[in-house]
C-alpha cells in the first residue's frame, strides 16, 4: 500500500510502498477514511538531524485517524469488523494507573511504551496510509456514531479532544454566567474551543485574532466579542470585564506577544492556559505581570473519555470541524498550504 | 501610646508616640497582645522612595496581629470586650461577590478599599502598638479559643495561614496515599506547611533547606525526607518518587535557584505554588523545564474561613508556632535578626 | 398602606391596612413592584392552628420579591435610592459561617434569626403590600440590570432560585455529554430547571408530567423527550438512556407516586433530588428500589451568589419566567388560581 | 484440591473436592494466603431456595482474597508467577466506561459479566480454597508490598474497601477541621473506617456501637467521642457539636433504629452513608425527620485505584485489620462465629 513516511530525521518524508500491516491479538487493523495533517508534524519535518529526537525515524505519520475496522485480534472484546471508529493518538504503557484509566498521554512510564510519548504517526507507524495497525485496540478505539461522516471526524481525535480537555479544566471557574473566557488564536484548535465553551457554558466568550476571517468564524460560533491582538486589546478586554479582567484565558497561540497578552487580561484566581507552541512562556513568580494565583499550565491532548465526549458532541452538532480534504498523492500540498497559513480549520487527508 | 511607625518611604520606621485611635460604628479597638514581625515588611522598610508604593506613608507596621476587643462601635454585632481575637490582615472593599465571602484578599475592587490591597499594617495602622483599630470588626475578626496563648497566636493570621492556604489548595492532589509532596523552603512559612500536610494528608513528605536545623525542624514536623538542595536534590527527590516526580512542589523561597529545583521534580499534572518572592520565575510553556499540565501558580493570603480553620487546627496541635518574642521597644532589633535569618520560625512584638 | 396580612393561625390571611415600615440602619425601604404567590404560602394558609407553626402569626404574606431602593439605614453601603433589586428571601442569624457565605437558608443559628428559618414574608412582614423593610440589605438584596422587567423579576428569587440550585448541585453529574436529567413536574420551578439545565449542560433532558400542556412548554424551553407519568414512563426513560437510567432525576412534585417512578429510572451513583412537598418520601437503603450509590437528598431555596447568577442568566434570556399578574386587591384570587392548578407558571402581586 | 461450595440454594456449603481450575489467556492462578468471611455470605447461606437468587448456585465460596501469582495467561502483562496480590472482588463487563475506569462494582452492564454483580466468590469460584482463577488479572489484581503479611491483607479487598469508600465520598465535607463525623457500628468494617477518618482528616471522631469493647476498639484507632446508643445518644451527639448535628454520618448497622438515630444527629447539607444492610431504610423527602439537603446514599465496595490505597494505607500502618484466623477445615465454625457476633474485626480462613 501506499503511505507518506519519514524514513529519516532531516529529510523531508516521501510517498513511498510498504506491506499492508498485521495486527498483533490485542490490535486492531483499520481501513483509514482519514488522517489529519497536524501543525506539530511539521515541527517533526523540519528537524535538522536525529539529535534530541523522540523516535527513531522510519514511520508513517498520521496521528490524527478514524476508519473501519478490518480485522481484530484474538484478544479484542469490543471491536469487530466494519465498526466506525476513531483513534486514541496517544498511546502509553497500558498498565500504569493513569493508563488504566484512559489518560495515556499523561503515562507514568513512557518508557514501557513501543514509542515513548508517542503511538499511531508518532514513533510507529500512522493513519496517512490505506491501513494502520491500532495497538490495544479495546483502548484506543472509540465507536463513531453511524451519522457522522467517518472521515472528517478524524480531527476531532486530536484538534477537537486537545481544545475540550483544555475547556474542560477551567469548567469550574466559568460556572457562574458572569465570568468570562477569551480564546486566543481561533485556527484549527481555538475554533473547537470556542464552540465547546458555547456549548457547556454560559460566560462571556471573547475571540481574539489578528485575521478577520477568523474573528468571523468565532463569531459565527457564538462568540461574544471579537478582538484583534493590537495595542488596545488588554484595554478593550478589561472593559468588556468590567475592569476584572478574564476569568479564564486559553492561549492557542503561545508566542512572546500572545502570552504577554494573555498575562495583563487574566483575572486573579483565575486560569491561564498555553496550549499553542509559538516559542514563549508566561513567568510566574511575584514582581512579575501576571496577577496573583492565576494558575498557569500549559494542556496535551486528552483522555479517552473525553474523545468519546468530543464524538458525542460533534453527534449533536456542538462540535463541528471545518475540513479541507486532499487525496494521499496531495499530502505534501496539505502541509505546504497548513504550513502557510492557508487552512482555515483542519486538512484531512483521504487515503 | 507608643507605636512603631513608618513615616515616610525611604527612611526606617520608627518608635513614636501617636494617639489611642477610635473606632467607627463597624470597627473594633483592639488591644494588642501580639504582634508579628513579616519578612514582606523588610520590603516596604528597604523602598528607596514613594515611587511606586502601594500606599501613601504615614502608618503604624504590624500585619499580623492578635489581641483582646476593648471597645466595639454601634453595629459591630459578633464581637463583644474582653473576646480574645486575632485579626484578618487583607482588608477589602467588603462589597464584592470576594469580600463578601471571606476572600478579601483577592477582593474585586481594591480601588475602594481603604488601602488598596492592605489593611492594618499595610497603609493603614496595624499592630506594633498598644491599641489597633480593627475596621469592619463583623468580617475581619476570628475568635481565639481558651486554650490558646493570645500572644504567641498572632503568627496564625499571616504565616500559617498563607501556608494553609497553600496547601489546601492542592489537597485533591495529596488525595490518594502515594502522593509526594516537596516543600522547599523550612522557615516561618514552610514549617506551618510541613505541619498542616501531616495533619491532613498520607501523602509522603519531602523538606528541602539549606539549613540543617531547618531540615531537623521539618523532620520533626513530620516530613519524611529531608533534602539539601545541592546538585543531587533532584535526582534524590525523583529517586523518592519512584521516578515519577513530586505531585505537588511548594516553593517558600522563590529564588531562580529554587525554582529550577521545583520545576526539575515536579510531576506532570502535578502543582507548583510559588510562595517565596526571593525574585524567581518559573516559565510555562512548551519547550521549558517544567513538564507538561503542571499548574504554576502563585499564591497570596487566605480566606476567613480558611482563618478559622487554622485557628482551630492549631488549638489541637496540629499546629504550633515557633516564636521568639521581643517588646515593643527592641522591635527594630528583631527586624534586624529576620533580616539576618537568625530568626528560627517567627518572631512576635508583645506591645 | 395595604397589605395581604396573616393574622392568625387558621383563619385566612385578608387585606388590611397597616403603616409603612421604617427601615433600621442596616436596612432598606424598597416600594414592592412584584411579589410571587407560592405554593408554599397555601402550606401556610392551611394550618388549622398554631400547633406546631414555625413563627407567631402577624405578618405580610410576599416572600418572592423586587422593587426599587426608597430609603437606606445609615450603614448600609452597598445600594442607594432608586436602584431596581430582587430580594433574598432567607434571612439567617448573619454571623455565623454559612450565613457571611451568602448560605442564609442553611443557617448555623437559626434561633438567633429574627424570625427563625424565615424571612420577609415567612414570619416577618414580607411583599404583599405598597412597601417593605429588607433587614441587613447589604447581605439580602442583589441588584437588578436595566433590561429586567422589575415586576417580573419576582419569581426569579424563589422559583428560579430554587431550581437552579437543584440544577447546581448536580452539574457534575451531567458534565459527560451523553449523560441525561429527568425533571419530574413542569410547573413554576420545574420549567426553569428545563431551561437551566438546556443553558447549562449539553445533557439529553427527559420532562414528565401529567398534563399535556405543561410537556409543550417544557419541550419549548428544550427537553428532549416528552413523557407522560403512566404505566410505561418508567421503561420509556430505560429506553432512552440505553437501560442505563438517568444519571438525574430532579423531582418537583414529590408525591409517593412521583417518588416511585423517580426512584425506578435513576441510574447508580446518580442523583435523585427532591424539590416537591406532596407527601412522598424516597427510602435510602439496601433492599429497596433504589439503585446503590443513588445521592437523594431534598433541596431548599438557594444562596445570594446563585441569586445574582439566576439575575444574570435571567438578564440574557436563559431564563425567563411565563407570569399572570394579579393587582394587589385581587391578591384571593391568585392564591386560589393556584390551588386550583390553573396558573402555568408563576402568579405575580403587583402591590 | 479442597474447597467450601455453595452447591445448591437452600443447602449449606461444604467443604468438597474440585478440580484446580486453569486460566485463560487474561486470567492469572493464585495459590490462596486469605479468604475473608464476610457477613453478605451469611445472607447467601440463609436464602432459602434459588427464587430471586443472583446467580446459579454452584460455586466456592470467599470474595474477600489474596495470594500468591502461581500461572499467569498468555495475555497477562503486569503480573507474574510469585507475586503477592489481592484480589479485587467486583468483576464486571470489563468494557464500559465505568469498568475501564476501574469501577467495576458499578458496571453499566454487568448482564454482560460472567456473572452479573458479581465476581470470584459470588456467583463463581472464590478463594475458599487452595486455589482460585482470577480473571482478567491485569485489572483485578493489585500487587502487595513485601511488608505485608498476604493472608491478613485478604480483609483489605472488601471490609478496608467498603469502608474507605465510604469516607472517600465524603472527605470533602470532612475538609474543614471543624467538622465532625459519626461511625455508627464498629465492627469489621467500621473500625476501617476509624482508622481512615484518623489518617485523612482533623474532624472530630465520634463512634457509636452497642458493645463497650467495640467503643473501647474505636477509641484506641483514635475516635474523640464514645457513645452507646441509647435514648440520649442523639442528644450527646449534638451536645458534642454545639447543637450543630454531624457534618457526615457513616451507618454500618443500617437497622431501623441505627438510620432513627442516624438521621436524627446529620447536619443539614451533611452526608449520610447508609454502609450496613440490617434492615432500615432512612426516608428522604420535607416532613420527614432528616434535615434539608442531606445528601443520604447506600454505598457499594470501591474502585480499582481506591484498593490501591487502601493497601498503600495498611503497608504504613494507618489501616490495619483485627484478624482471627482459621484454617480452612474450620470455616463453617468462622461463619457460625460471625454470626453470633463473637468475631472482633474479620475472619479469615486460611487454606
Amino acid at each position: 500500500m501506499t503511505a507518506y513516511r519519514l524514513d529519516a530525521w532531516g529529510s523531508p518524508p516521501r510517498l513511498t510502498t510498504v506491506p499492508i500491516p498485521r495486527p498483533g491479538p490485542r490490535d486492531a487493523l483499520i481501513r483509514v477514511a482519514g488522517a489529519g495533517a497536524c501543525r506539530s508534524d511539521l515541527h517533526l519535518m523540519h528537524r535538522s538531524d536525529a539529535t534530541g529526537a523522540p523516535w527513531p525515524a522510519g514511520f508513517v505519520l498520521g496521528h490524527e485517524n478514524a476508519g473501519w475496522v478490518v480485522e481484530v485480534g484474538g484478544d479484542v472484546r469490543d471491536h469487530a469488523d466494519g465498526d466506525a471508529v476513531i483513534v486514541m493518538g496517544a498511546w502509553g504503557c497500558g498498565s500504569c494507573a493513569r493508563c488504566v484509566s484512559g489518560v495515556d498521554p499523561y503515562c507514568d512510564h513512557p518508557e514501557r511504551a513501543a514509542a515513548p510519548g508517542g503511538g499511531g504517526g508518532l514513533g510507529l507507524d500512522g493513519g496517512m496510509a490505506e491501513y494502520m495497525v491500532v495497538r490495544d485496540a479495546d483502548r484506543h478505539l472509540v465507536p463513531l456514531p453511524s451519522g457522522l461522516p467517518v472521515a472528517e471526524a478524524a480531527p476531532l481525535s486530536d484538534a477537537a479532544l486537545t481544545s475540550y480537555h483544555a475547556v474542560r479544566r477551567s469548567l469550574p471557574k466559568l460556572a457562574d454566567p458572569d465570568a468570562t473566557v477569551t480564546v486566543v488564536g481561533i485556527g484549527g484548535l481555538g475554533g473547537f474551543a470556542v464552540q465547546a465553551l458555547k456549548g457547556l457554558t454560559q460566560a462571556t466568550i471573547v475571540a481574539v485574532d489578528v485575521r478577520p476571517e477568523s474573528r468571523e468564524t468565532a463569531g459565527r460560533a457564538g462568540a461574544h466579542h471579537l478582538v484583534a491582538p493590537d495595542d488596545t486589546a488588554a484595554e478593550k478586554i478589561r472593559d468588556i470585564t468590567s475592569g476584572r479582567g478574564s476569568d479564564v484565558v486559553l492561549d492557542f497561540v503561545g508566542s512572546p506577544d500572545s502570552l504577554d497578552l494573555a498575562s495583563s487580561i487574566v483575572r486573579p484566581l483565575g486560569d491561564l492556559t498555553v496550549v499553542g507552541a509559538a516559542g514563549g512562556a508566561a513567568s510566574v513568580g511575584f514582581g512579575q505581570r501576571l496577577p496573583n494565583e492565576v494558575s498557569v499550565q500549559t494542556t496535551y491532548w486528552g483522555s479517552r473519555s473525553e474523545l468519546a465526549d468530543v464524538v458525542d458532541l460533534a453527534a449533536r452538532g456542538v462540535l463541528s470541524a471545518d475540513v479541507t480534504t486532499y487525496p494521499l498523492d496531495a499530502v505534501a500540498d496539505a502541509y505546504r498550504d497548513l504550513g502557510d497559513g492557508r487552512i482555515n480549520g483542519r486538512a484531512v487527508i483521504l487515503p
